[in-house]
């Protein structure tokens, strides 16, 4: 836990919270935090700030707060993935908020079991408590939005430029794309330049443009489905002759990603 | 499995084999393979190939193997790497294996637990058996070699260059990086053209040139330890604000390493 996370009901109206779960256990035997120590803390979808410790008790932990002026940007990430099994996608809530995603759509595809979506691992309450766990790890507060599609072509049809504007980056990771995620960043504005010099034009736009990564589930998308969203505007590319995991994937392509993003 | 691993010692004089174990059932109740059937096949440490199902009988599979003229190159990457939770050592095994690592070194360092030593996960057949399961999800053969150092000052002043020549790249992950991996691999050659120009001329180098990462523990690297590597010549970068698990951060960091080697 690099970072506490404060609910916005549990801050009193001076400012002060009383902690008496998990984490008053944390700070009281991991950090064996005193009075008077300060400790990083998070306000959920709110500011990052400083909680002193006012008083610890038997089983809880009185902290004062004080907030930055503004929380931290949104991750310029959305995330599209083909619903995975259930043992995977259990593991994969806390590394998404912890990489950093704006948004994680969770959808249907040929490919995916039915099967899939009957678990509790899709129960808001169990995501978004996993989705805090990576929060406190990253030292972020906005919880990823989440979004269960059960058919792809109607959400792809008549949904998706609600839900994520014309004007952003469309990208789809699949073992047939040839270009880099570099190259797909920056394919339609500029196929002459694309690459590094082109990568770095997009990093140098900032975070005002949003990125839609696409990922397939484990067997892939049907040639459909691929057409599909090519006809909508994604830039296929790929991550070489690997082929990884599906968790595995997720993360490595978040971090090409966001390597992009730090480009100077 | 994307590819069915041979050992070198089941290859019969005239190019057949046969299999008896979870290979032998992947391959008659996943696969469905019938007589005739070619399947991706891949030799340990050796080239990859095709196997033709000869026959199948209750419980065993024979294959008849065709082999490419030469192995496929050894991934250029080495990672040395603080000894994490044994739990999740555990898991990142088959990890390495698939994003591809050329050597893993494990090592003791300030803020690692002796204990950790003292698993089951470090036994070579453990980790041989994970990471030829990284191999087949990646398509590749090459065993990484892995090696466990107790004391890491003397591995570093007395047998990093036996290891790991000079003339390769040493690049550091920690927290107090300021730049990029990209910028990290061009800073001894050029750094006044560092990041994305510099990385390009970097990839135009080939696979030649090796590169070793090292990642910290948990707790991070002691500013001693910190020097040491300094001292050896590691160029120290970071992945920016957000702080990752071990895990995570590992396959991020090799997933932004294989940009670097994939920029045209």
């Amino acid at each position: 836990m690099n970072l506490i996370m404060i609910f916005p009901d549990e801050v009193t109206s001076n400012n002060s919270v009383q902690l008496t779960d998990e984490r008053a256990k944390h700070i009281r035997t991991v950090l064996r935090a005193q009075p008077g120590k300060t400790l990083r803390i998070g306000l959920l979808n709110g500011p990052l700030g400083i909680g002193m410790v006012e008083k610890t008790l038997d089983e809880s932990v009185m902290l004062s707060c004080a907030w930055e002026a503004a929380p931290p940007p949104r991750p310029a990430i959305d995330l599209l993935l083909a619903m995975p099994r259930p043992k995977v996608l259990k593991r994969l809530w806390a590394q998404f908020a912890a990489l950093g995603v704006g948004r994680i759509i969770l959808t249907n595809a040929e490919k995916v079991e039915r099967f899939y979506f009957d678990t509790h691992v899709l129960d808001p309450d169990f995501y978004n408590a996993r989705l805090v766990e990576g929060l406190q790890q990253a030292r972020d507060t906005l919880l990823p939005e989440v979004r269960i599609v059960r058919k792809l072509k109607p959400f792809i049809e008549d949904e998706l430029d609600g839900v994520f504007p014309r004007s952003g980056k469309r990208i789809i990771a699949d073992p047939s794309g040839t270009q880099t995620v570099f190259q797909a960043l920056v394919a339609r504005d500029a196929p002459l330049e694309a690459d590094c010099v082109g990568a770095q034009r997009f990093a140098a736009q900032g975070q005002s443009e949003r990125v839609m990564l696409v990922v397939g589930p484990e067997g892939g998308w049907t040639p459909a489905e691929l057409e599909l969203f090519k006809a909508h505007g994604f830039e296929v590319f790929g991550m070489g002759p690997r082929i990884l995991r599906t968790d595995t994937a997720c993360i490595a392509l978040l971090s090409q990603l966001s390597l992009c993003f730090s480009l100077e």
